[in-house]
């Protein structure tokens, strides 16, 4: 996620934080923020107009572009407000998803968790805020909406669905061979020996098993999201700043706070440094590395892209931007054991490895309620429900959502005005489950 | 072009005025520049490494990307330094451009103005600083370079080329009688009345005869141009800027000089206004116009993009960027009469319009004296010669060269450290006239 930009939105920031403590409240708490349509960024006319109307634009340099309602345009629009780097598709010819469209599942009932009223799935989407879903059903596009500002031509924030993009890189150079997951962070980035990283292994990074001392409460004006964010920012640095003035300069800072390997705790900078890692050994940083060795072959439509820091650093922890309907092809080719249009893309190992899991009794540390026996995984969240499930989760309801047993990958860019997925999980997590029962009893 | 960046490079700015005084002279005066070679931007590894070593990082905000030899590589990463805005090429399959290489083209020979010694094409791509060419011939590629950091998945920064792409399409909403091209420009910017554009006609904006007080004197500190550049810039205004903040809110301060309609005056604000006038008509700002009536509609491999001011605003003037192919195509389909695959994608009365050229008597006026008798129409140069070729011509070399007879499209992107086409004219142009007889006596 953008952290410098959530601290204008600090009211929904206190908010985030009492949602993590009790999230199934957070879904009814969510009445004090305009509805879907109410807030829908198309209807509120942000930046339409030559010149828009005042109070209808959206800065970046003010923060007003990360304030709920406005924040419904920027995530479908980032590009416009801060350097990017590109994600070349390559130059050949898309290739376009088969296409089988379903009437059954708009009308589909499930019971939101801590709810006694059903709701169609339809109404989720809305009560989701969803800018745009994609449902695949053994790899055929069986449901397709947009919302708002978004389109099939556009491109959305994937937010935190960038880490499980990059730690499927990083578990890619693993598997190949090119990274030892059991050497340490300094043996491949010897300037990070003196952080927090150095002495913890690829694995504990690759599965947020650090200990790091690192908060990202947004209410706290002294959290180390603060720093990184600032050091992060693409804008030019007060001329009193002194601390680090990029993602790498800020890793270097990171201390430690407990045990490496003893818990699970979800960190962005452990994908940073893993995106660090990557651009070392590799020589690509991990928006060239996306394109070579995926991008360029899911037969996608579009280019995607990433946001990057004053000195051209993709930001690996969140910076990923791309079409809906390419994150399917992602999701899609993962669920096949990573082949795809004929080609093995990522390693079968990689996949066999996310689903397989990463420790549940650290995870169970972790304090994610909704997710009971859950475990993390190259930066995958591993569900293990019934159907093997696992998944990609971004701050505002990004989502890739693969069931291996329904055979169906649900990829959704949304909105929603609580910067965490306790606040949607409530509702995705029956609806989705509700949308696999469906597709196994109906496979039509 | 983006005049906030100039400001660093002070000696190659006073350099051009010299350059426009005096052209033939520019060419022997480039020998204080490093060499093509010596310059090229790849070998000299700007923002190269994780992170890249201090003197080889390439930033925005102290002006550094601006300044050559790193502004080698920024013209073809120009969406890593600052906010863009997408044109889309649409998400279905590019339509590749027909091959045909040709072998006889590198040893081509041909004197270059005010020397006595002959060159060769291949010499010619260095002594004008090529980031990359195409040449077709009846549509078929017949050469195709690319050097330094651009290739055919990269976009390049096509500068004031911008301004020929912008202009016919405001020929076009002209054609299809949208526009009219004797109104006032006031008529449909009523914002405008009281500036010096309020009694141009639209007519003397395309034609770039508008009498203003805006100069483009780099060596002036108070030179209107910084004005316009610093509006624009999308960096946040220092706490004590009065003036204005965007790109519109510039336009609205140009004062009149001088009679409308008298002499051909080169000033990158008509466009601007053209692009105001364009946005406010349709609706559409000119990314998005460029994307729905040509770029979705010519077969292109990419999305191209526009640089945009702090309020989304593109900057009409110089801020497309494109793959060098698909400004080919662009070329070819205006070589067409405006058709391509089979569409009628710009109307022929467009092309007929720009081939017929604009006021010789006006543009005499305004010194260029290598374009001896040619002429400015639609925001395209017309050379009159013995083929009718016209043209787009970017700051440093850019260049779509159209030569009917010929039949054939020369799209240049380059980064010569000279300012000015003064510098690369007295090369470019018997080059481009000496590929045109080759093509003409041996079209194979």
């Amino acid at each position: 996620m953008f952290k410098h930009l959530l601290k204008p939105a600090r009211t929904g920031a206190v908010f985030l934080l009492s949602c993590l403590a009790a999230s199934v409240a957070c879904a009814a708490d969510k009445t004090t923020y305009p509805d879907a349509a109410a807030s829908d960024p198309k209807t509120m006319g942000w930046m339409v107009g030559a010149p828009p109307p005042p109070d209808r634009i959206v800065r970046f340099a003010d923060g007003s572009y990360f304030k709920f309602p406005a924040m419904r345009w920027s995530v479908s629009n980032f590009r416009q407000l801060m350097p990017t780097t590109n994600v070349s598709r390559g130059l050949g010819a898309p290739v376009p998803l088969a296409r089988a469209l379903r009437s059954d599942i708009d009308q589909l009932t499930f019971v939101p968790l801590g709810s006694k009223q059903s709701m169609t799935w339809e109404q989720s989407l809305a009560a989701n805020y969803t800018d745009g879903i994609v449902v695949l059903h053994r790899g055929q596009v069986v449901y397709e909406r947009y919302f708002g500002v978004l389109d099939p031509q556009g491109q959305h924030g994937a937010m935190s669905v960038t880490k499980s993009v990059v730690g499927t890189m990083g578990a890619m150079l693993v598997a190949e061979g090119t990274l030892d997951a059991n050497k340490k962070v300094a043996d491949y980035v010897p300037e990070l020996a003196s952080s927090a990283f150095g002495n913890a292994t690829l694995r504990q990074v690759l599965d947020m098993t650090t200990g790091l001392k690192y908060s990202e409460d947004y209410a706290d004006p002294n959290a180390e999201v603060w720093q990184h964010s600032a050091a992060g920012s693409p804008l030019p640095k007060p001329k009193d700043y002194t601390g680090p003035r990029t993602y790498m300069e800020y890793l270097l800072t990171v201390k430690p706070l407990g045990e490496h390997g003893e818990a699970f705790a979800y960190k962005t900078v452990n994908t940073d440094v893993l995106g660090w890692v990557i651009a070392r050994v590799t020589g690509r940083n991990v928006a060239q590395l996306l394109s070579e060795r995926i991008w360029q072959r899911i037969g996608a439509e579009q280019d995607a892209y990433f946001t990057v820091d004053s000195i051209g650093t993709p930001f690996a922890g969140g910076g990923l931007n791309t079409g809906l309907r390419d994150l399917a092809r992602f999701g899609e080719m993962i669920r096949n054991d990573g082949q795809y249009l004929g080609q093995q893309i990522v390693p079968k190992a990689v996949v066999d490895d996310i689903r397989a899991g990463g420790d549940k009794a650290a995870f169970a540390k972790g304090g994610y309620d909704l997710l009971k026996g859950g475990s993390y995984r190259n930066m995958w969240w591993v569900t293990h429900n019934q159907d093997g499930a696992f998944m990609a989760r971004g701050v505002y309801g990004q989502r890739i959502y693969i069931d291996p047993k329904a055979e169906m990958v649900i990829v959704r860019y949304a909105s929603n005005p609580v910067a965490s997925n306790a606040a949607n999980d409530p509702v995705t997590i029956p609806a989705f489950e509700a949308l696999a029962r469906q597709l196994i009893a109906h496979p039509q």
